[in-house]
C-alpha cells in the first residue's frame, strides 16, 4: 500500500530523489545560487506526550506518526518546518469521526476540555487553515478521511450528493460509470476534499464562467456546535440571503461540512487547445482580456507573463504564451476556438500551431483523471509541481506561490509592482483564472534560502508581495483562502466582521472551531 | 410631465381604461364569470394624521399622497386594497436622502423616535416588501430615489458603480454611449431600482448563465445603523464568506444599498430568436432540459406550458411553445441556435419558421430599452402585463403570479401538484430562467373574485399553492424574495435563521429596519 507522505506533498514514492533530485540541483543551480546544503526526508519527530487522551470508544489515534502529519499544512513553510523538525503545536490526537453523531461527540467533548477543534480535509492547506497557533490548549485534528461516501447521484438534474471527507480522484471514480464529471480539478485535487473545498471556496478547472466550487454547489449540510443546519437542494432560491454562502469560506471556524450536493456535468467529447505567444506581455494581456470579454467561455486561458512562459514552460523567446482550451460535451467548439486565435491575432499573437495540434489530439490541460501518453508537459508540470517544490525545498531554494485578483484597469500596475516588491526574489506569473473584469493572477516566486533562516526569509518575502497586491486593488486571495497566513492582509469591513464575529459567537459559543482562522 | 400612479402600476396615462378596459372585459369575461363590478380609479384616500413629524431641514414629505402612494407594493393584493381604500399603515412621512450622511440621520432619529424605517427603492415589490405590518408605531418610508446617480464607469474592466437609487432606464441612459449595458430587465424594470435588485436577488434578463442580479454585482457599499461597509472592488475573491452574499437578499432587514459596482457588457450585435412547439408537454420539458444542460446558454428559454401558451401567447392548438433566444456582442449566434433547434427536433418539436424569421428581424424578446417597430409581441405583452392586471383587478378578477425552482427531477410533479392546489383558480406556467439542474417555473394564476373578499380569496389560493410548492421540492421564491406575503412558507434551517439573527441583532439593535421581512 502506497504511503503518504508526513512531512511533503503526496506519495511518499513520488518524492524527487536520487537522479532527479540532482539534476533539478543541476537546473535550478543554473540561475540561483545554492547553499549546497541538502536537507535529508525527516523521520517522525518524538513529539510532546498528549495533553489531552480521546475518550474511550472513539476512532482515534495519538500516536507520534499521525500527529506530526497533522501538524501543519502544505505551504512551503511547512515543509521547510517539517524538515527541520519545527512542529511546535501538534495536535494532541487526531478524531476520524464516521458520522454526524461522532462530530457532535467531538464537539461537546472539545467544549468540556477546553481544546481547540480543527477540522481536517485532505491537510493541504497553504495558508496554515489547518494548524492551531495561539494560547496552550489541547488541540484535535479532526480528520474526515472516514467520511468519503457517496450518497446519491440525479443523472436527471446532473448532480450528486457526496460526504465531505471524500478525496477528488474517489468522487470521480464514482461519476465516470454515469458518463459524469464535477470537472472541479484545484492543483491538490489527489489529496483534497469536497469539504475542504467548500470551506476555502476553491478554484477549479474552468478558467472562465463557473470558476470556484461556490458555483457547483446545490445545498450544504454542516454540522456546528449549535446544532446541524441543511440548505434546500434547488437549482437557485432568491429566499433571503444564501445560507450556502455563510458556509463558503468559513474554513472550519463556523461549522464542519459533513455532506453537500454538488453540479455535475456530461463528460466533454469535443475538445481542443492552442496555444500563442506574443512578444508584447501587454498586447497579451489584451488579448486574453477581449477573448474573455467576448463570451467564448474557454474553459482554459492562461496567460503566462515572459519568464513563467521560460521557466514553467521552456520558452528561449523571451515572449508572453497564451494556452487555450475550449471543451464541449454537446457540440464541437471549433467556432470558439477559432475566433479566439482570430482575437490573439488581431493583437499580435502567433498561434503555435504544433502546439494547437498535439493540443486537439489531448490538450495541454487534458482531465487529469484520465491522464494518457497524449497530455501534455503542462499537465505532468502542474501535477508534479509540489514534488518538485519539496525537492526544491531540501536544496535550499524558497519556492511559494501566491495568487490574487484584481480589475483589468489596475492589473499592469499591480503586476510589475508584486514583481518590485518581492525582488531580489524573482517572480512569475501567470493568470489561472479570467473574468470579464479582471483576471487572478497568480505568482511563483523563487529565492536563494539562508540556512536555518528561510521561514523568516520568505515571510518577509510574503509580507512585500501582499502590501502591493493590496496596495494596487488586489484581494489577499483569489483561491487560497485565508488561514492563518494571510490573516494580517484579510481586511473586511468592520461592519462585514462585526456581523461574521456575531455568527461565531451565536454558533460556536466556546471557541473550539479552529480558532484563528478568518481573524475569527 | 408624466404622473406615477398611486394605486396601481407605472404611469397613469398607462392605465387600460375606455375601450381598452371593455374589451379586456369581453375577452376575459369568454373564460371566467364576472361580477359586473367595476371598480372605479380611486382618489388619494384620507389618512390618519401622522403620528411622528420629520425633523426640521430634511428632505420628507407628510401629505396623503406620498404616503398613500408609499403604503404598499405592487402585488395584486396591493392594488385591490389601494382600490378599496384599505391603507391600514400608512407611512408617517417619507424621507429623501440625498446621501449617506442623511441616512444615518434617518436610523439615528428612526432610532430615537422607536420608529419603524422602510426602505424603499421602487416600491414594485410583490412581496409586502415595503409594508409596515406589525406593533403600533411610526413609520417611515425612505426613498431612495433622489441617490441615483452615475458615479463611475470603467469600459476597461466592463463595469459601472452607481447609487442605489438609480432606476432601470436612467442607468441604461448612461451606458449607451459607452455602447455597454448591464442587461438585467427584470418585468418592473421601468420602475425598480438598482439598491432594490440587489436587495432582494432580482432575477434578469439572462434565461441561463449570470441569471441574478447577485452574479452581476462586484461590490457593495451598505449603510446599517452600527457603520458603512464596503467590499473590495476585485473579480473574485477567496477571503472569507463572501461580504456581498449577506447584503444580497437582506430585504432591507439589515442595511440600504447606497451603491454598488456592477458588470456590465457591450451591447449585443448578435442577436437571433425562435420558436418551436411541442404537442406533448413533457418532452418539452426534456428538449428544455437538454438545451441547457448542453451549455449553449441561450439568453432567453422560455417553456409555456398548454395553458400559458394559449392565454399568453395566443396559441391555439394545445401545444407548449418554447421561445429561444441567442446573443452576443463579440460573434454569431447561428450555430448555437442551429443546435438549440436540432435538441427540439429531437424531441418531437416542430419549429416555427415564421417566428424564427420574425425574431431574426428584432427578436420575440428584443432589448426593452430600444423597443421598436419590430419588437415582438412578447415584450409587449410583457412590459404591459402589469398594467392589464390593474384593468383586470378592477374588472373583480383575481389575477396573481408566484414562481420558485426545483431540480428537473421534481419538476413534473410539481407542476401538476400547483395546478391540482390553486384550482379551481387557474393558473397557467412558463419558465423565466432555467439552470442545468432544474427550471424556475413562473405561474400565472386567474379566478372570479367575490366583491369584497377578493384579498381574502386570493390569500387561500396563494397558501396552497405555497404548500404545493415546498411539499414537491420548491423554494418560497426564485425571484421575488421573501417580503412578509412569503414568511410562512420561509424556512431557513433553525441555525442559519439564528446566524441571521446575530447579524440582526449586531447590526440593528433597536430593530428599526423593515422589521418583519424574513422573519427577522
Amino acid at each position: 500500500m502506497r504511503e503518504r507522505s508526513w512531512w511533503g506533498w503526496g506519495w511518499t514514492d513520488q518524492a524527487v530523489e536520487g537522479r532527479e533530485l540532482a539534476e533539478l540541483r543541476a537546473q535550478v543551480g543554473a540561475f540561483l545560487p545554492l547553499s549546497g546544503e541538502v536537507l535529508p526526508v525527516p523521520p517522525v519527530p518524538a513529539l510532546a506526550p498528549p495533553r489531552l487522551a480521546p475518550p474511550p470508544g472513539v476512532d482515534a489515534r495519538a500516536d507520534d506518526a499521525p500527529r506530526a502529519a497533522h501538524t501543519h499544512g502544505k505551504a512551503y513553510r511547512d515543509v521547510i518546518r517539517n524538515l527541520r523538525g519545527e512542529l511546535t503545536h501538534p495536535p494532541d490526537f487526531v478524531w476520524y469521526p464516521r458520522d454526524v453523531a461522532a462530530i457532535e461527540r467531538a464537539m461537546e467533548f472539545a467544549a468540556r476540555n477546553g481544546a481547540a477543534l480543527i477540522p481536517y480535509g485532505g491537510g493541504t492547506s497553504v495558508v496554515g487553515g489547518v494548524e492551531y497557533r495561539g494560547a496552550d490548549r489541547p488541540v484535535i485534528a479532526l480528520d474526515m478521511s472516514r467520511m468519503d461516501a457517496t450518497l446519491e447521484v440525479d443523472p436527471t438534474s446532473l448532480a450528486v450528493r457526496v460526504q465531505g471527507g471524500i478525496l477528488g480522484p474517489a468522487l470521480e471514480d464514482r461519476l465516470r460509470p454515469y458518463g459524469l464529471t464535477l470537472r472541479h480539478f484545484p492543483q491538490s485535487f489527489e489529496f483534497s476534499t469536497v469539504g475542504g473545498w467548500l470551506a476555502t471556496r476553491a478554484g477549479g478547472h474552468f478558467a472562465t464562467g463557473d470558476t470556484r466550487i461556490d458555483d457547483l454547489v446545490e445545498s450544504i449540510q454542516i454540522v456546528t456546535p449549535s446544532g446541524v443546519a441543511e440548505s434546500e437542494r434547488v437549482p437557485s432560491s432568491g429566499a433571503g440571503p444564501a445560507p450556502d454562502r455563510l458556509w463558503l469560506g468559513s474554513e472550519g471556524a463556523l461549522g464542519v461540512i459533513t455532506s453537500a450536493w454538488l453540479r455535475v456535468r456530461r463528460r466533454p467529447t469535443f475538445k481542443l487547445g492552442a496555444a500563442a505567444s506574443f512578444s508584447s506581455y501587454q498586447d497579451g494581456v489584451l488579448a486574453t482580456r477581449e477573448i474573455v470579454q467576448s463570451g467564448l467561455q474557454p474553459a482554459n486561458c492562461r496567460l503566462l507573463d515572459p519568464l513563467e512562459s521560460m521557466l514553467g514552460a521552456g520558452g528561449v523567446d523571451g515572449a508572453s504564451r497564451l494556452i487555450l482550451g475550449f471543451e464541449s460535451a454537446d457540440h464541437p467548439v471549433d467556432h470558439a476556438l477559432a475566433r479566439a486565435l482570430e482575437i490573439c491575432r488581431d493583437h499580435g499573437g502567433v498561434v503555435d500551431e504544433e502546439a494547437t495540434m498535439r493540443a486537439a489530439a489531448g490538450g495541454p490541460d487534458a482531465d487529469p483523471t484520465t491522464g494518457g501518453t497524449t497530455a501534455g508537459r503542462w499537465r505532468e508540470t502542474f501535477l508534479r509541481a509540489p514534488y518538485l517544490r519539496d525537492g526544491l525545498a531540501r536544496l535550499g531554494v524558497i519556492v511559494e506561490t501566491f495568487e490574487t485578483s484584481c480589475t483589468w484597469s489596475s492589473f499592469e500596475q499591480l503586476h510589475a509592482a508584486v514583481i518590485d516588491a518581492v525582488a531580489p526574489a524573482v517572480a512569475t506569473c501567470r493568470f489561472t483564472h479570467v473574468y470579464p473584469d479582471g483576471p487572478a493572477p497568480y505568482f511563483t516566486v523563487y529565492a536563494s534560502g539562508r540556512p536555518g533562516g528561510e521561514v523568516e526569509q520568505w515571510d518577509a518575502i510574503k509580507a512585500r508581495g501582499s502590501q502591493a497586491v493590496l496596495d494596487n486593488g488586489g484581494t489577499i486571495t483569489h483561491h487560497h483562502a485565508v488561514g492563518r497566513d494571510h490573516a494580517p492582509w484579510y481586511r473586511p469591513s468592520p461592519v462585514h466582521q462585526s456581523a461574521l464575529r456575531a455568527v461565531k459567537h451565536t454558533l460556536d459559543p466556546h471557541r473550539i472551531l479552529n480558532p484563528g482562522v478568518l481573524a475569527l
